[in-house]
């Protein structure tokens, strides 16, 4: 059937938590695009015998793998060598591509105002222009280049792409990666694979199991994963198009047992299904915030086109802030308490009329900045939404940590926005595909 | 020599990219403190198959092997079947752990409004009171007990440790699953295992290889990895409590070739830094930001404690809110633009003006907001830091997508403030441990 892939990600910053990952999710969803099951990310330290282990792994049951990191000049960069190694080709210093990178490299040093000769660092060029025999060169996106390394003649396994760490560089190279000869004829047609995806707010994941448990025998042909995410319920479907009906029948079970929590079946997020709303009505939108210290703005100003309905939002943690920036009047701190409902209801009100935006969010609570710390007591959080038509409040308690109540906080605060712009999805509405 | 442990996270949604894990790098430091190394971590999605030859492929070379994920309610959470079967033990149902489960999620259920009776959700409470004959069962934080499970009498291999996905679930589980007697046997007198991180600003990392390469003799038990992260270079080293001198010549080195680029060699982040010399003062700081949008303000915002020196920030993006809500004048904004150094300086000064604060910040740029497509333009981006002491200024142009420019602003923004508050660090300093 279908073409299966495995990544390996390199890298002990990567395995020991200093950095996260996310060439692996990148990955992932080109591969899928394009049609290709991808069925394990194997993250491994920059070591050989784990890495040689890793490739080993992944050459079972994969069609194609595909690594990332170890490209650099440092001596801990050793991928290339080890995927040379592993399918069993020599090693050959490539001539012209280390002239390329040396120039790479000297542009480089000059913009960061080096300090060092380029002779102090040819020995790292020199490593980077060792070229497994037979391989398919990527040109440097960075410094370092790719590859596509077949194996050798005589063996069996699959090909191996061999990416650079740098999420921007590999992203650069990926294009060429998939021309490559090697790859280009593994996916030549490669039959689609579908992805469709539903969202619920509001709704415990233990009940909509009961639900899919239900209609289970209806379901054949697709592969259902679900997943709760800071208060948000995804149903994650991947089918190939002769299952559309059976999408179809889990889409209707999942609107008829929750017709009110259910307010995504087209992939959209909450986040685009406001700023939907916002531009269809010609309204601009300010926050101010004291519980989520900037983030809930960042979340917001962060989408693309977000000028079109973004004014701005205001960060605002002492009382002084809250009056003087905000425009709470001290009274209102004075009869209900820097965070209350009042005061999150005069911060939505200030945020429009400071920024003179038509919508205006307040969340008021304690932020991280308190030096409050997780599990020494519950934090109250209310957020306001104040919009031309109407207002809508909410308020809970959590005892989560600073970090993780910004993660909840942002989507309640989004989602007040959502019911107050949107009305409910039509029974009748189609089924999308993402 | 030491312990090794691998770790396997499971889910599609993490295999897929929809989620990002935060648990294998959670584990892999907690592991570290422990002195025990982590070889692999591998992602698989909610596959039997693949979880079964994770397994085996992870029980190799291991003494300890770790799964998150996979213990929910639903069908394709099927973690603790599988171990119980790569384990060689049958599966036994606990009807007192069916009882702890079912009031959890009887209460849980209330909390959110649930509209479905205790009956619906039975089935998925009695599949996850299906433990292994055996195995240790650690209490749920959320609904999911957790697991220790050796191998059966009579086979080879390590304990399986099955931990929730949820990371505050599985983080409130972990010292139970230390505790468990299969686990606690294994760490009893394992040797320390330590880390040390220097950090430098402004170095391309080929410079460092050169240095790293050079001295490369004299750092025998040091297990070093470099890793560039939004223009920070972090230099990581491991290595056991008898490697205490190679690590010291590793600090000197580095330090004698760059000591106007290293800002940290105690494990300090340029945040923390920031922080210490606020209050050191008796500073406080505040933010205007266009190019950004609130992400500075949240990542200054984030740390526990801030509120002691971070007054707020604003988020500005159009020219009215430029001059209405930051102070910046018309008139500069007319002569040398919404997006200038200028303007910069007039955010920073804002700032500091709006929020009665010693220290202003400002950052001026295009925001993804206004639409601009990545690779499309180069944008150019103005820094500038006032503090009671002085200014300090910096502008530079990039072609990197929003979310990116974003990763490289606010980095850029601390550290100019970092070097117009620190003086560099001594070159007699110890050398500290992380």
């Amino acid at each position: 059937m279908g073409v299966r892939a495995g990544i390996i990600v390199t890298g002990t910053e990567v395995l020991t938590g200093r950095v996260s990952d996310r060439n692996g999710p990148w990955l992932a969803e080109q591969l899928r695009q394009l049609g290709v099951d991808v069925g394990q990310i194997v993250v491994v330290g920059d070591r050989p015998d784990d890495l040689l282990a890793a490739l080993a792994f992944l050459g079972h049951g994969n069609d194609l793998v595909i690594t990332s990191g170890g490209l650099g000049p440092t001596a801990d960069d050793l991928t290339a060598a080890i995927v040379a190694q592993a399918q069993g080709r020599p090693v050959r210093f490539d001539a012209d591509l280390e002239q390329r990178i040396a120039a790479i490299v000297e542009r480089l040093s000059a913009r960061l105002g080096g300090t060092r000769s380029a002779e102090a660092t040819a020995s790292g060029t020199r490593k980077q222009a060792m070229v497994p025999e037979g391989a398919t060169v990527l040109e440097p996106a960075g410094t370092a280049p790719g590859l596509v390394v077949a194996v050798a003649e005589g063996r069996i396994g699959p090909p191996v792409i061999v990416l650079p760490g740098p999420p921007w560089e590999l992203q650069q190279m990926w294009p060429a990666a998939v021309a490559a000869p090697d790859v280009a004829a593994l996916l030549a047609g490669v039959p689609e694979l579908r992805q469709h995806t539903l969202r619920l707010w509001g709704l415990p994941e233990s009940e909509l199991a009961a639900t899919l448990r239900r209609v289970e025998p209806d379901l054949t042909g697709l592969e259902i994963t679900t997943c709760l995410a800071a208060g948000e319920l995804e149903v994650v479907t991947r089918y190939a198009p002769d299952a559309q009906d059976a999408l179809q029948r889990l889409t209707d079970a999942v609107r008829t047992d929750f017709p009110t929590q259910l307010f995504s079946d087209d992939g959209s997020t909450v986040d685009e299904q406001i700023a939907a709303a916002l531009i269809a009505r010609g309204w601009h939108l300010a926050v101010a915030e004291s519980a989520t210290g900037g983030a809930l703005s960042a979340r917001l100003s962060g989408r693309d086109g977000s000028g079109a309905y973004l004014s701005g939002g205001l960060a605002v943690t002492t009382d002084d802030a809250l009056t003087s920036i905000a425009a709470v009047p001290w009274d209102t701190i004075a009869a209900a308490g820097p965070v209350s409902p009042a005061v999150a209801h005069a911060m939505a009100d200030g945020a429009r009329t400071r920024f003179g935006a038509d919508v205006g969010i307040g969340v008021s609570g304690i932020d991280a900045g308190s030096g409050a710390r997780p599990g020494t007591r519950t934090t109250s959080v209310h957020l306001c939404v104040i919009t031309p038509d109407g207002q809508r409040a909410r308020s809970f308690t959590t005892s989560a940590a600073p970090a993780t109540l910004r993660q909840l906080v942002a989507p309640a605060a989004l989602h007040l926005l959502r019911q107050l712009l949107s009305p409910l999805p039509a029974a009748g509405s189609s089924t999308g595909r993402t």
